[in-house]
Order: structure tokens, then sequence, then C-alpha cells
């Protein structure tokens, strides 16, 4: 029995022109009859022949340590804010809708520092870990690089991620400049629980505070149960050395945990009974309810989403296709899926997801789609095993609009009908 | 009942001191009777209250695109060779011995070009895909842009990697020194095969030869087989866009293939019937045999690994633990073993791989090691589903010392009673 032929090329997984995510398993562009490449006449049969000017000598010398294309120097952090009177007291963010895959390069990994960037002589540094154990221990970085090391790629958000999405009107931002506190990377180190077994915890310890070699001398405290699971002490980031910004040469790193208390720099873990409360933990970095009270040790970031390509203050050349892409990550685990709308969230469609897709790692998502030139809304929302990422609405209703931390709502992207694209509350 | 302890702390998995490889997972070191980090003494109760230089003032501001601290300035890419009377035509090698996880910085990424860097304007262009099709298509880079891309972690090797060892004496070289022309990236690209689908392939079409837009036109012929599964036309390079030394803006990317073949600055794919026999794949590139003669078009690269630390040219600090790391590979699919010995292989350990292990990708393999203080050999083997790493002899005796390409033979490091660490041959 021959198989039968849709009568409709565009296969439809949603409404507005979302396609199947399979769909270049199988018949690929062509059985949608659209090609998106120009064709070459007959007489063309030449076509590169002709030596450009970058063929016609030798080109640049081997290097030392690679650095990005000139015609790539538009790509750099965005959003760069500081406080007033200071020059490292900020932020600045990951130009999400310039990159794909899933690991961000280190040198456009998202910053937020609270002093500025030390610079440390490795040397020098000197990690002690006091408080309530049995033996204080201190270790230099050369002892620290003799412990077994282990390698995970994790993603890292700051608290304050996405929070100008509670504004009153949407800001006509990119999508990096809205939610490029986040980034990946692929870190190795060692396991706390090594040095902590090492120096022998006391019946009453249940916290540990982890401060930073900064001048803002940063500190958070974490719970002990945390630090003897999965708390790794970083030394490399994507394979080599942690850059300055991310730590150097030894930062804590709390798998979806809020960034904050991934504590850069870090020189002393001290083991308590109790929080130390710090400014980290009380004025700032805490989730006001709507009934005024703030909830502190709000540490997992929730499961959350964002279409990176088509997004903000991009351009659609014409309607035809389009990949839709963009990442998802959750705090609490795992992405499990990932549905993408295409007319403003009545139908959606699941994306594909990249693998491997890793636990507490940003996790590539995409799908096919086909647009039809007329302005349309895109959305995306993740899920992990116990999480569904809310509406704006649904998270407003439940949160208000005075918090500030732990904003993980949809993202929409409104497509104008000159292709241009900008941020939008539905 | 009382679970039994061991009678000796030190539970050895293999000969000189190879420790089961979840040891941290039960005791850890305690239960080995080692302590790694000085203790502190009840007086020092205010260690790391004083404060240092880089806490005493405000630190460097936020920045464009991070770089590796100042400290690290030692860690370049090494090995640098070029032809005479060239700058660009050559190769430099990855330092293995300094990094860590399985990504490759891609500033340290190893480089391998006939005829230097070619500065290419990405708005200019152009890949052809010509010869045995029934529609030839040109794409410019944002033709390609628009296709769907596909994100996937692989190993680039080149053929000529390690061949050093080949020779008579051992060269006393750092790891990188030896094996760095393996490097590992996150790529994301469009897989050719949507392309060749697009233009039709003829009936008899055998071949694909791709060329690269450099001054040396560097080109290969690549079974059409391998181009319509999993080759991919790379854009992305862990994440962001392809640096120069990889073929900015777009590269040939073909997994577990010798490195030559994944042409950089594509411009060209002419399909064909028969191979191009360019000098790259007659004069260079090819497999000497014992017989004399050379086998042509040997593309994947044999499973493989080495020790990266402690490996050539480091030193160890005295006896006591140490983890012994590395990375292994194998072009045929995903590495399914590595075997450590410290004994010149007389006794072999299981070492501990990372998840997740990928397919084509770099593994790497930790085991944790007790030192004794004598003079020893350190050797890895690793293993595939169907293959098996060589020794130097089996390899020899197979294919003679007079070849070139696709050495894969098992690396050797000597370690003297003072602690110092060369290349040998055993």
């Amino acid at each position: 029995m021959a198989k039968k032929q849709p009568a409709n090329p565009i296969a439809n997984s949603a409404g507005n022109g979302l396609l199947d995510r399979r769909l270049f398993l199988t018949g690929g562009l062509a059985s949608l009859g659209i090609a998106l490449s120009p064709v070459v006449n007959a007489s063309e049969s030449t076509i590169n022949r002709a030596r450009k000017p970058w063929m016609q000598s030798p080109g640049r010398a081997l290097g030392d340590y690679g650095q990005p294309s000139q015609h790539e120097a538009a790509v750099v952090r965005e959003g760069r804010t500081s406080q007033v009177g200071t020059l490292g007291s900020g932020a600045s963010r990951t130009p999400l809708q310039d990159l794909q895959g899933t690991i961000t390069p280190s040198g456009l990994h998202f910053e937020r520092h609270h002093s500025g960037i030390p610079d440390i002589h490795p040397e020098q540094l000197q990690l002690s870990v006091q408080g309530l154990v049995k033996q204080p221990l201190k270790f230099s970085l050369n002892d620290l690089a003799r412990y077994p090391l282990t390698t995970k790629t994790y993603f890292l958000e700051c608290s304050g991620n996405s929070a100008v999405n509670l504004g009153p009107n949407p800001a006509l931002l990119t999508c990096g400049g809205i939610h490029g506190l986040v980034s990946a990377s692929e870190w190795t180190g060692v396991p706390v629980s090594y040095l902590l077994d090492e120096a022998g915890i006391d019946s009453k310890a249940k916290w540990v505070v982890a401060e930073g070699a900064d001048a803002a001398r940063m500190n958070r405290s974490i719970p002990l149960d945390k630090m003897l699971d999965d708390a790794l002490l970083a030394l490399y980031q994507n394979g080599e050395r942690l850059r300055p910004e991310q730590g150097y040469p030894v930062r804590l790193l709390l798998p979806g945990y809020e960034g904050n208390t991934s504590v850069k720099w870090l020189h002393r873990l001290e083991v308590s009974a109790q929080p130390a409360m710090s400014r980290q933990e009380t004025s700032k970095y805490t989730d006001l309810n709507l009934d005024g009270r703030a909830e502190m040790f709000t540490f997992e970031m929730g499961v959350k989403s964002a279409i990176t390509s088509p997004s903000g203050n991009q351009q659609l050349t014409g309607k035809g296709y389009y990949e839709i892409s963009g990442l998802a990550w959750s705090g609490y685990g795992p992405v499990r899926k990932v549905d993408v709308s295409a007319d403003g969230g009545k139908t959606w469609a699941a994306a594909q997801l990249e693998e491997p897709i890793l636990d507490k790692s940003l996790t590539r998502f995409r799908i096919p789609w086909h647009w039809d030139g007329t302005p349309c809304t895109l959305l995306s929302r993740a899920a992990d095993a116990q999480n569904h990422q809310p509406t704006r609405a649904q998270y407003t209703k439940a949160k208000g609009t005075s918090g500030f931390y732990h904003y993980n709502a949809m993202q929409a992207w409104r497509i104008e009908a000159d292709g241009g694209i900008h941020n939008v509350y539905v």
C-alpha cells in the first residue's frame, strides 16, 4: 500500500505555522516546497572559481591564545550597569540572542559583582574551613588541586534575572538584556564534602557561611545539607582555570541555587549552627510576598525558558521558514519538556530538546516554524519533573509585582507585520 | 551486624598504589589516614580575618569580553611549528596538561593551517553546492543561518597527532607537546544532508569534495555516505561564532574523522563520482604500511587515551595521594573503558569515566593513586565498543615506524624518585 501524502505539505503541529519538530527527519524543507537557498543558473558552472581577496595571499600566523573574529566585535556582554560612583559593583549580561548551543563562552559569561573583580595572586590564596568542626583546616590552591576533581556542566543564574519584566510596561530590550543574567559552563572542582569530611563536622552544625575575598567580603549562609550534596569548589571553567570575573582562583558552585550563593573568590567556609543573617540574605536576595512579608533563603531557581531566536529587537526578513530556538533550565532538575506557541498561547507544540539533557544545565530547544507574514506572538513554556513555568499573569497574581528575585514567568515576543520583534506582556 | 573494616586502609585496586575509583563515595581520604591539608592551631582562630591587598579597595570594573587571569598567561598553545618561510602554515597544540574537564577553551583549540588564517568577511562568503546535483545552489551566511541547527560536542584530532612517539627516542615533551593536536568543542551547525537533499543528488554521486577559501584552497574528498550521515556545516563553537582559526565563518565538521577532512573556511562542496585525488589525500594524509604501500582515505581516528596529570615535564612534590587524570576518545564511537597501570603495564585498574560519555567526544577519566615515592611508569589504555588501544610495541609491529598518521598507541610516563616525569617507551 502506497503511503498517503499529506494534502498540505506544511504539516502543522500547532496553530499559526508551528511545524512538526521531527520535520527534518523526514522530508525536510523539500516536503514543504520551501527552498531557502538561491539557485544557480546553468551558465554559472564556475561559481567560486574566482579568488576572493583572502585567497590571494597567505593568511595570519598561528597564535598563542585565540580571540573571536574582528567581524564579531559587536558580540559582547550587554546591559552593563554599575552602582553610582563605582565601576565594578553591578552587572553585565550574556547576549543570549547572538549565541547558540548550550555552553556560554567564558568571555561572555554574565557578571554580577559587589565590589569589582579582585586580582588575587593564586599562590597567596588561603581557603580556611573553620567554625563547628573538629579540626580547622586551611588550604593553599596547591593543596586543593591535589584533591579528586569532578566535572559537571551547570547553569548559573542571578536571582534578579528577568526582573525587568515585573515593570508596568514591557522594556524594549533584547533577550540578553532581559534574561542574560544566566550562563552555563563546564565546571571542574573539588566536592566541598571532601573538605568538610576531613575537618569533621560538629553535630550542632546546620549551616556553612561562605565568604569571598573581594573588598565587599560578600558572604552567604548555605544549608549544610547542600554543601554535603553537590556543592563544588570550582577551579576550572570550560576547561581552563576560572576567569577572574568568575571567582579566580576558586569559587563556590551550588548547582541550581541563585547565583549569589555561589560565592566567588572564596577564602572562608565557616560551619555554624545558625545562618549569618548577612546583608545579602536580609536587605537583599529575599522574596517579597503579597502580604508584605519577605521569604528568606529561597535558593532554587525556578523552571524557566526564553526564545532566543527570533527575539526582541531582531528582525525577520519576510514570511517563510524560520527555526524558533531558545534555552530552558531549572534549579530543581533536568528540563523535561518545552512547548512553544506562535499564537499568543492559544495552541502549543512540543519543541525538540537537544541531547544530552543535563541536570541543572541549559537545554537548547528548537522547533520549525512557517511565518505567514501577519503579526503574532511567540511564547515558550518549560517544565521539569515537578514544576511548570507560569504565565506572567499567574506569577503576578501569586507574587505581585513588587518583588525582584526569582521571576520566572513566560517571555512573549510580539512579531509585527514588518518583521520587527519586541517584548510584550500577554 | 557491624560492617567489617578493611585491615589495610589503602585498598588497592591494582599494583603500585592504584586505589578504587569509588574511594571517595565511601570513606574518602579519612579512610586512608591521609590528610592533604595543613591543620590549624587552636590559637589561629582568627584565620583569614586579615585583609589581603585585594580586599582593601574595590576591584576591576565590569567588562565587554572577558580574558583569562594575568596569572595564567603561561597557559597558551604550545609546540608551535611553521614551515620554513611561512608564519601560518603549521601547527600549534592544546596544552592538555594545564586543562581539566572535557571542553577545550576556544582560545586554546589546536591549530593546523596550510596557508595561514584568512580574514573572511562574513557578508561576502558564498558557499556553493555543485557537481552531480539536480540543481546547483549557493548560500550566503544568512541563507545558511535560516536552516535548522543542531548542537553536538565532538573532538577534532589532527591525523598526525602524537606521531613524535614514532621516533627512535622518546621526546621529552609535555602531554600537550605530544598529544595536543586534539581538542573538543560544542559545535552548532546545519546538517550537510539538508543542503544535499535540497540540491538533489545524482545517482552516480559517491563523493563530495570540500574546498576551503584559504590561499591554499585546501580540499579533501569525503564519502557521500558520511556527508549524508552526521556531517555538519559548523557555524558556532562553544556557543559563539567559530573562531577564525577554526574556519570562521563556516567549516565542515566530520565527527570522528581525521581533522584535516573537516575543511575550514568552507566555500565549495562539489558532488562527484570519484575522489579529487588532491595533494592532501595523495602526498599527505596517507598511511604507510610495512610493505611500502600507502593506504588512502583512512578517515576514522582510532581509540586513544593519554594521562594528562601527572604527565611529562610535570613534577610530583613527594610521596602520597594523587589523582591520575586524563582524556580518552575514539572516532568510532563512545569510549567504553579506560584502564590505568602504575607498574608499567603489569597490572591494570578501571578508571572512573566522567558522565555524560558522548559519542566521538573527549571523555575525562580519573583514578586515585597513592605514590610510595619509588620510580614507576604510568600508562592508560582506552577501548570503545570494538577497538582496544594498542601498546607501542603492538602498533609498531603492525605498522612499523615510518608512518606518520593515525598513531594511537599507549602513552607511558616515567616517574623518577625525585618526582620528575618524562616520556618513555615501554
